[in-house]
C-alpha cells in the first residue's frame, strides 16, 4: 500500500498532440465555444512534376482531452478545471446553492483534521434543484428546451468543419429522420446532427447527457446509439494499491487518449477525497458504483448495509458531482439461486454484494424496494442511472442464461419508473459472450428496456487469454457497438490479473477507440470515415508524419516506424522498411497511374477493352481446353 | 543492414511450457504418433472443508510448437528437425529421388563458393513424383485413400483425450454429416472428426493439407472451414533488415505461440539460403510468394520478368520443400484500370508487380496464361495453390469494389482448373474491410470459388490505428473466421510501419490465436470451449497457477499478476489485487453457494418461491403506484 500523495501539476500530462491545435467552434443558439482538435497536414507532392504540390485540408477530430491540450489555458490541479457549464446551470434559475453539504458522512470527512493534508482545497458549496424542480436534461428535453449542452453536443458530434459549414446553411433537421431503427444501420444518414435531433433523442430516452449540476468542469457529451459510440475507462484505487495523484493522472491520461467518461471504482482508503480530486480535474463525466463506498463504511460486511447508509452515500457523491451511478437494483432474490450452477457464479462485485445482503436478510434488494426514493435524489442533481447488470456472465459457459436475462427484464421495468421521474437512464450489459450469442443481448436489451442506451463491458469473446483481454473484448465490443450499443466500457490487459497502471489504461483506451470507431464505420456515422480516408491518402502518398499525426496514437506509430528507419530522410522517402527501394507496391501503383496518364485514359481504355476481348477469348478457348 | 548470421542452437527457443508435457497419441489406421500438449492442473480445494480436495483432469491442447518443446528430443539446427513424414512419403511408391536439384538458379547457388559459409549443411537430394504420377493429398483423397497425414489430422483436430477415447468406441462417422453449410454454424456438431471425414473434406476441395514431399519435417495440419480455424505468421527479411538466424528463430518462436503455417516473405539478400534454413527447422507448412524472389533475380524490374525465370523459381522452391505458393494469377489486365480511382490503388506487392508487367508489355498476366503449366509443377511435389488477391483493398474506402470482386471471380475460374489437375487450392482474401462489408466477402468467395478454403489477411476494420493493426484486424479476422474463413493471416503491431521483431511476432500470433479461437467457439467446434471452461473454473477457484498455465500466454499472465501481488502466497489467496480481502465477488458468490448448501436446496427454493411471490406482489403493487 503506497502512502497517499496529492496531485502536483508536474505529475499531470498536458502536452498538445503533434501538428494539432485546439479550435473552438461558436454556437448558433447559445453563446458557447465547442472545443475540437484540428490536425494540419502537409501538401501532396505531385508525382513526376518536380516541386509541384497540392494542399491537404486540415482534419478536425472529436477531442476528449479537455483544457490539458490547450497551451493557452493554465492548469492548476489544486484549483481544478475551468467551470465551463456553471453559468448555463445557474442561469436556468431552477437550482439553489446550499450552505453546506447535505451528507452526514461528507460533513464528517470535511471536518476531520487528519484529512486536511489530502483534501482538495477549493471546496465549493454544492448546488441542488430548488424544491419541486427537476434539473435533468431529460426533463428539459421533454419540455422542448434545447439546452447549451445539447447544442454543444450537436456541433461536437458532427466533427467535420466542412459539414458544420453546410449545417449553417440551414440544413438543420435532416438528422431528425434518423432516430428510427436499432442503429444507423448499414445505410448512412446523409444529414447532420442538429441540436433539435439531440433534444429529440434525449426526450425519447434513446440518449443521455450525463451532466451533474455539481460537475460544471465536464464538457457536454451524449450517450446514444444514433451518435458516435462512446467508451468508458475505469480507474480507482483498492485496499492494496494506488495513490490520489496516480488516480488523477490516470483520469487525465485516459481522457487524453479518448475516454468519453471515467468511472472511479475506488474501493480502498480515502475514496471520498480521491473522488473530489478526480471530479474537479476531469473534463468528462464521472461515474461511480456507490455501493462500493457504502460497503467500505461497514468494513466490507455486506449484511450490515442499510438503506439509510446507502442513501447518505448517494447524496454525498451527488453533491461532489458524480454524473452517473451504477445501481444494482435488478439483482432480485429470486434470481440469485439461478446462478448457483454457473461455472463462475456472480462476478459483478455490486451484484454479489446485493445477493449476499438479500440472502442474509431473507429480504428483497433494498435498491429495488427504495427505487423511487433513489429517483428523487437523482433528479435533484441530474445524476443519470446506469442500471447495473449484477448477474452478468463471468465466462463463456454462463453467457445468455436465465439469471442474466431475468435481471435484464427487471432493468427494463426500472427504466420505465426512472423515466416517469424524468431521470436519465442507461443499461449495463455483459461481460463474457461468444460471438454468436452477442446479437441476442442487443435485441433483448432494446426490447425489454424500451431502447434506453446500452452500456456493455466488452464483451469478451473467449476466456483463454488473460493478459490480452483488451483484445478478446475489443472483438465483442466492436460487434455489439455496431449492433447498437451506445457506450463500451474498456477492458485493459490487466483484467482478471491486477489493477491497470498508466500503460494499461492507455492500451485499454486506444483498443476501445478502435472498437468504437470500427462500429461507427459499420453504422455509417456521417463523420466517421473522413479520418480513415485522410490517413489512407497520407499513407499512399508517403506522408509519414501525416500518417502518424492522424492516427489514434501518433507517438507509438512514429516510434515503431523509427525502429527500422529512424532517419528523417526515411520519412519523406518513397519507400519503407517492409519492401525496400525497388519494391514498394504503392510506388508501383503510382507508376501504373502514370502509365495510364502518359498513354491517355482513352488509349488505356482501348487497350483494356482490347485485352479484355483477348482474355475473354483466351478464357473461352481456355475453358474448352480446361474443362 | 545487419551482416548475415547462420543459426546456433542457443539462439533458438526450446523450453517446454509450464506444467505441460508432450504426449503422443497412437494412430489406429497407421503407425503414427500424434504430438499434443497436456497441461496438468492442481486439485480443487473444497470450500469450508479443511484439507478436502477433488482432482481436475489434465487439459490437452492442439500444439504447433513441434519437437522444440519436447525435452526428450535433441535439437540440432544445423541438421534440421526429424523427418517425420519421410517414410510415409517414400512408401507410397510414387516418388523418385533426383540426383541433383532441377533448378538452374538452385544449382548456381549450390555451387557458389561465397555462399558456403551461410548454406544449410545437410542438403539432401529432392524428391519428385515419378513421371505421370500425382502426389497431392487431393489426388489420394479422390481415390479414396486415407493417408497417414489424414489420420494424424483427425486425431489432432479433436484435441480432447476424452473425446478421442469415445472415438475409439466406433463413433467414427458422426462428423461426416457436418460438412454442409457455410460453417459449423451456431449449432455444435456433437460428433468427432474422423480420418474419413478429413478425406471427404479434402476430396471435395473444402480443405487442403499443405504437405510438400520435400518438407517431411512438417507435422500434418489441415486448412478448411469444418476444422479448427488456423493462423499464419509472416516472417522474412528485406533489403534493409534481418539475418538468417533471426528469421529461423522468428519461425520457431511463431510456432511456439501457435502459428499453424509460416510464410517466408523474404525480399532481401540470400533468400534462397534463408528459406532452406527455415524449412529444415520448422514443424509447420511453409508458404512463399515466388514472384518476390523472381523480382530479386531481375533486380526489381517487374517488366524484365519472364515465364521461364518464374518457372525455374517455382521448381527451385518446390524442391526445397515450400508447401504452398501464393500465385497472383487473377490480376488480369482488364482489372488494372479499375484500381486507378482508389485511394490506395494496388497495395499487394505481387499484385502491383504483375499489374506493372501487364501494362509494360500490353500483355495478359503470364501467371494466368501459363496456369496449367504451373499446375503440372505443383502436383509433382504436392505444393498447394494460395491464389493471391493482388487487387485486395488497401483501405476502408476501397473495400468490396469492382477490381477486388472481378479478380475473385477469376480466382474461382482458376480453382476449377487447379482441381482438374488435383492440385490443392486455397483463396486469399482482404485486407481492409469495415465490419458491415465483411460477410459479403465470405459469401462471394464461397459462391465464386466453389467452397475452396478462404485465407484472409485480417481484415482490418479501420485505417486510423497504425501501431495497433493487430487489433484493428483481429476484430475482422474473428468475424470472418466465424463466417467460414479457414485460415487467418496475422497482422502485427508493425503493419504499415516496419518489419516485425520477435515481440511483434508473438503479439501478432497470440492476437490471432484469440481471433481464431473466438471463431471456433462461435462456430461450435466440439473441442473449443473445453479450454475456456477449464480456465474459468480455475479462475473461479483461485487456482492462479492453473489459470496462467491454461492461458495462451502463461508467461505474460503470471508477470501481470505478479506486478501487483508478487508473493507466492497471493497465488493461493482467496482474493486478488482488484478487490482486496473483504471485497471479492467470487468469494461472496462462494458464500452464496455455501448459504444455499447450509440451508438445503429445498429451503432456498421455498424461500425463493416465497420471495418471488412477495416481489411479484411488490411489483404489482408498485406498478399501481408507479404507472
Amino acid at each position: 500500500m503506497k502512502t497517499e500523495k496529492t496531485p502536483t501539476a508536474q505529475a499531470i500530462t498536458q502536452t498538445p498532440f503533434p501538428a494539432s491545435r485546439k479550435i473552438y467552434v461558436k454556437g448558433q443558439l447559445h453563446d458557447i465555444d465547442v472545443a475540437m482538435r484540428e490536425i494540419s497536414l502537409n501538401d501532396t507532392k505531385l508525382h513526376g512534376r518536380f516541386g509541384e504540390t497540392e494542399p491537404n485540408a486540415p482534419v478536425t477530430v472529436y477531442d476528449t482531452s479537455g483544457p490539458y491540450t490547450d497551451p493557452n489555458i493554465v492548469i492548476d490541479v489544486k484549483k481544478g478545471l475551468p467551470r465551463l457549464r456553471e453559468k448555463w446551470i445557474t442561469s436556468r434559475g431552477d437550482v439553489e446553492l446550499l450552505d453546506s453539504i447535505s451528507s452526514a458522512y461528507g460533513r464528517e470527512r470535511l471536518n476531520s483534521k487528519e484529512l486536511d493534508h489530502l483534501r482538495f482545497g477549493y471546496h465549493s458549496k454544492p448546488l441542488r434543484a430548488k424544491a419541486g424542480m427537476n434539473v435533468s436534461q431529460l426533463h428539459y428535453a421533454k419540455k422542448g428546451t434545447i439546452t447549451p449542452e445539447m447544442e454543444y453536443i450537436a456541433i461536437r458530434e458532427n466533427q467535420r468543419i466542412d459539414l458544420l459549414k453546410q449545417q449553417l446553411n440551414g440544413q438543420y433537421d435532416v438528422m431528425s429522420q434518423q432516430h428510427q431503427g436499432h442503429s444507423f444501420g448499414a445505410n448512412t444518414p446523409k444529414g447532420y446532427i442538429t441540436p433539435e435531433f439531440v433534444r429529440q433523442e434525449v426526450a425519447a430516452g434513446r440518449a443521455v447527457i450525463p451532466s451533474n449540476i455539481n460537475h460544471p468542469e465536464s464538457e457536454p457529451m451524449i450517450i446514444g446509439r444514433n451518435f458516435l459510440v462512446k467508451i468508458n475507462a475505469n480507474i480507482g484505487n483498492s485496499a492494496v494499491t494506488s495513490s490520489i495523484e496516480e488516480e488523477v493522472e490516470k483520469a487525465v491520461w485516459a481522457c487524453r487518449w479518448g475516454a468519453d467518461t471515467i468511472m472511479d471504482l475506488s474501493t480502498g482508503k480515502n475514496i471520498h477525497e480521491t473522488r473530489e480530486w478526480i471530479i474537479r480535474n476531469t473534463p468528462v463525466p464521472i461515474g461511480t458504483v456507490p455501493i462500493y463506498q457504502a460497503l467500505e463504511k461497514v468494513n466490507g460486511k455486506a449484511e450490515d448495509l442499510t438503506w439509510e447508509l446507502f442513501r447518505d452515500t448517494l447524496i454525498e457523491q451527488a453533491e461532489q458531482g458524480v454524473d452517473y451511478f451504477t445501481i444494482h437494483a435488478g439483482v432480485l432474490l429470486r434470481y440469485v439461486p439461478l446462478t448457483a450452477k454457473r461455472i463462475t457464479g456472480i462476478v459483478s462485485r455490486g451484484g454479489s454484494i446485493m445477493a449476499k445482503w438479500c440472502l442474509a436478510h431473507h429480504k428483497e434488494n433494498f435498491l429495488y424496494t427504495h427505487f423511487e426514493e433513489i429517483c428523487e435524489i437523482m433528479k435533484a442533481y441530474d445524476v443519470a442511472f446506469s442500471l447495473g447488470d449484477g448477474l452478468r456472465p463471468g465466462c463463456i459457459a454462463d453467457a445468455n442464461d436465465a439469471a442474466q436475462f431475468g435481471e435484464l427484464e427487471t432493468l427494463g421495468e426500472l427504466t420505465k419508473i426512472a423515466w416517469k421521474h424524468d431521470v436519465q437512464t442507461i443499461i449495463e450489459g455483459p461481460g463474457h459472450v461468444p460471438m454468436h450469442l452477442i446479437k441476442e443481448n442487443m435485441e433483448k436489451q432494446l426490447k425489454h428496456c424500451s431502447e434506453a442506451p446500452f452500456y456493455t463491458l466488452g464483451p469478451l469473446t473467449t476466456d483463454i487469454a488473460p493478459g490480452y483481454d483488451h483484445i478478446t473484448s475489443a472483438i465483442g465490443a466492436a460487434m455489439i457497438g455496431w449492433f447498437g450499443t451506445a457506450m463500451l466500457c474498456y477492458v485493459t490487459p490487466k483484467e482478471h490479473l491486477g489493477l491497470p497502471n498508466k500503460k494499461d489504461v492507455k492500451d485499454g483506451v486506444i483498443t476501445y477507440k478502435i472498437a468504437a470507431h470500427a462500429a461507427d464505420l459499420a453504422k455509417g456515422h456521417p463523420g466517421a470515415q473522413y479520418r480513415d480516408n485522410a490517413l489512407s491518402k497520407a499513407r499512399f502518398e508517403f506522408r509519414w508524419e501525416d500518417q502518424f499525426n492522424l492516427s489514434l496514437d501518433p507517438d507509438t506509430a512514429k516510434e515503431f516506424h523509427d525502429e527500422t528507419l529512424p532517419a528523417e530522410g526515411a520519412k519523406i522517402a518513397h519507400f519503407c522498411s517492409m519492401c525496400g527501394p525497388n519494391f514498394c507496391s504503392m510506388k508501383i501503383t503510382q507508376d501504373v497511374r502514370d502509365f495510364a496518364k502518359e498513354n491517355g485514359v482513352n488509349e488505356v481504355d482501348a487497350l483494356t477493352r482490347g485485352m479484355e476481348q483477348k482474355s475473354k477469348e483466351f478464357a473461352e478457348k481456355g475453358s474448352e481446353i480446361y474443362l
